[in-house]
C-alpha cells in the first residue's frame, strides 16, 4: 500500500510537471507563432501597396508577374500557415461552430485536397450509376413507374453528397485554395433541390408515367452531371499528373500556365460542359413546362425548374470566365517568355560588346 | 521603375527569409510537441496500468480516485492538447474528411463547449415555438388541415438542427468532453426520423384530419422535445453557475460532485424526463398502431413509430445509467470525506500524544 501511494504521488508530480512544461510550450510557440504571424502579413500588405498603384501602367503586367511570384513563396510552403486567416463562412458556422478547420502545416492541407479529389472521385461513379440504375429497373422490372422508396434513399444520398461537398469546400477555402465562390453556390443550390426533391410526391397509380416526367427529367439531369463530373475529375487528375511529372521545382510555372500540360483535354472538355449546361437548362425549362401546362401544380417543380435554369446560367459565366482568365495568363506567360528571350539576347549582345 | 525592381527583390528576399523561419518553427514546435506527447501518452498509460490490478481490492476506491485527480490534471489544463487524439470517427469523416478538428489549447476547447451550449439554447426555443405555432394555425387558421409546405419547411429545419448537432457533439468528444455516446446516437436516429419525415405525404383533402394523425403526433412529440431540451439547458447551466461561483480553484471538486449545488433541480428534471421519455415511447405506439389499423400504411409512419419507441427506451436506459453513476460518484465523496474526518482525528490524536 506504501509502494502504491508513493507511485501516486509520483505520478502527480508528474503531471504537475508535464502540465507546466505543456503551458509553458504552448505560451512561447503561441507569441512565437503571433510574432510570425504580424510579419507575414505585414509583407502581404506591402505585396499589395506595391500593386495597386501600378494598375493601368506599361509595367503593370511585369511587376505583376513578380509581384505574384513573391506571393507565391509565401502562400506554397510552410509560411502559408502564418497568412492572415479567411473568414470561416456562415456555412461553416451553421454546420460546425466556432471550430478551426485551418491545417497548420502545408503537407496536412495538401492532404485535405488530395482526400477532397478522392471523394470526389468515389462519388462521381456513383453519381453516374445510381441514377442510371433507378431509370433502367424503371422499364425493365418495375413496367414504367418509379417506386418512392429507391428513388428517395437515391435523393437523400444526394443531399448527404452535396452537403459533404459544400462543407468541405469551405474548409479547403478556409486552407487557402482559390476556389470560385460560384462552385461552392453551386453545391448550396444543389443541395436545396436534393432537399426539396425529397418532398416530392412520387405518385403511383394507372397514369402514374404521365405524372413521373418530373422525377424521371430530375434522374436524367443527375446522369448529365455524372458524367460532367467524372470528366472534370479526370481533368483534375491530369493537371496534377502534369504537375507532379514536372516536379516540385516547376510548381510554381505550373500554376500559372495551368492548362499547358492539358491543352487536348480542355479542348474536348469544354464543349461537353456547355453542352451540359444546356441540357441543364432545358430539363429546367420541362420542369417549368410540366408545372405550368399540366396537372403537375406542385411548387416543387416550379421551384427545381427555377432552380435548375439558375444553376446553368451560374455554371456557364463561370467556365467562360475561367476560359478567359486561363488565355490571359497564357497570353501573359508568352509575352513573358518571348520578353525574357529579348532580355536573354540583349544580355548575349551586351555580353559580346563587353 | 528602379526603385520598384529593387524593392521587388528585397520583398523577395525577405519572404524567402520569413518563409525558412516559418519552416524552422515548424518542425522545432512539431519535434518538441511529440516529445512532450510520448510523455504525456506515457503517463497516461501507467495511471492505467496502476489502476487495474487493484480493481476488486479494498484500497480500490481510494486509489481510484487518487488517479482520477491525477488524470484530471493532466486532461483539465494545457496537457490535455497533448492527451493521445481520439479517434475521428465516421461521422465526421463523412462530412469533412481527415481534417483535424482538434483545438490545441484549453481555452479554445472551452470556448467550442461554451458556443454549443448556446447553440442548444437557441435551437430549444425554436424547438418549443415552431410545432406549437403550426399546432395552433391548423386549428385557428387552417381549419384542422396542415398544408404541405410549412410543415416541411420545419421538418428541414429539423433535419439541418440534427446534423449540426451531432457535428457539433463529434467535435466536442475530439477535444476532449465525455458525452455519452448515446446522445450522439440519439442525434443520429433523430436524423433518419427528420429526413424520412421530409418524404412522408401530407394528405390534403376532405378526411385530412383523419390522415394527417400521424404528422400531428410527431408535431406533438418534438413539443415535448422542445421542452425537454429547455430543461436540460436550463440544468446545465445552472451547474455552469454553481462551478464558475466555487471558483476555478474548486473545479475540480466540481467535475466529482457534479449534483452537489443543484439537488433540487435534478430532483425535478428526472420525472419530467421519464414522463418525456413515456410519451416518446407513447407516440411511437401510437404511430404503429394508425401504420398497422388504419388505411395508413406508409412505412415512413412504421419506421418512425419504430425509431421512437428505440429512442425512447434508449433515453430511459441512459438517464437511469447517468443517476446510478452520480450517486456512486457522490457515496464515495461521502466516504471519501469520512475518512479524511478520521485521518484528521487520528492526526490530531497524535499530535497530542508527541
Amino acid at each position: 500500500m506504501e509502494s502504491t501511494a508513493a507511485g501516486i504521488s509520483a505520478l502527480a508530480e508528474e503531471a504537475k510537471e508535464l502540465q507546466e512544461t505543456a503551458a509553458s510550450l504552448i505560451s512561447r510557440t503561441t507569441s512565437e507563432e503571433d510574432a510570425l504571424r504580424q510579419r507575414v502579413a505585414a509583407l502581404d500588405a506591402r505585396i499589395n501597396s506595391l500593386r495597386s498603384p501600378l494598375r493601368g501602367s506599361k509595367d503593370f503586367d511585369k511587376v505583376e508577374e513578380e509581384l505574384r511570384r513573391v506571393r507565391y513563396i509565401l502562400s506554397e510552403g510552410d509560411a502559408a500557415a502564418f497568412l492572415p486567416s479567411k473568414f470561416h463562412g456562415m456555412f461553416l458556422r451553421m454546420f460546425l461552430g466556432p471550430v478551426n478547420v485551418r491545417a497548420n502545416r502545408k503537407d496536412v492541407q495538401l492532404k485535405v485536397k488530395e482526400e477532397y479529389n478522392n471523394f470526389r472521385d468515389r462519388t462521381a461513379f456513383l453519381f453516374l450509376c445510381l441514377p442510371s440504375l433507378l431509370l433502367i429497373l424503371r422499364s425493365c422490372i418495375w413496367g414504367g413507374c418509379l417506386p418512392a422508396l429507391p428513388v428517395q434513399l437515391y435523393q437523400a444520398w444526394l443531399l448527404y453528397l452535396y452537403t459533404g461537398l459544400a462543407l468541405r469546400e469551405n474548409i479547403l477555402r478556409v486552407n487557402g485554395s482559390n476556389i470560385r465562390p460560384w462552385w461552392i453556390k453551386h453545391h448550396y443550390f444543389a443541395m436545396a433541390m436534393a432537399l426539396i426533391s425529397l418532398t416530392w410526391e412520387i405518385d403511383q397509380g394507372p397514369d402514374c408515367a404521365q405524372k413521373q416526367i418530373g422525377v424521371q427529367l430530375f434522374l436524367k439531369w443527375a446522369i448529365m452531371q455524372g458524367v460532367a463530373m467524372i470528366l472534370q475529375n479526370i481533368y483534375q487528375r491530369q493537371r496534377l499528373y502534369t504537375r507532379i511529372a514536372l516536379g516540385k521545382a516547376r510548381r510554381m510555372d505550373v500554376v500559372w500556365g495551368e492548362t499547358a500540360g492539358v491543352e487536348g483535354q480542355l479542348l474536348l472538355l469544354c464543349p461537353i460542359l456547355f453542352v451540359l449546361q444546356g441540357f441543364e437548362a432545358y430539363v429546367g425549362f420541362l420542369l417549368l413546362n410540366t408545372a405550368l401546362n399540366g396537372s403537375n401544380l406542385d411548387w416543387q417543380v416550379i421551384t427545381c425548374g427555377v432552380l435548375l435554369i439558375v444553376m446553368a446560367v451560374g455554371n456557364f459565366a463561370n467556365t467562360v470566365q475561367t476560359l478567359i482568365t486561363k488565355s490571359r495568363v497564357k497570353a501573359k506567360i508568352k509575352r513573358g517568355k518571348s520578353r525574357q528571350e529579348l532580355h536573354q539576347l540583349n544580355q548575349g549582345s551586351d555580353d559580346k560588346s563587353s
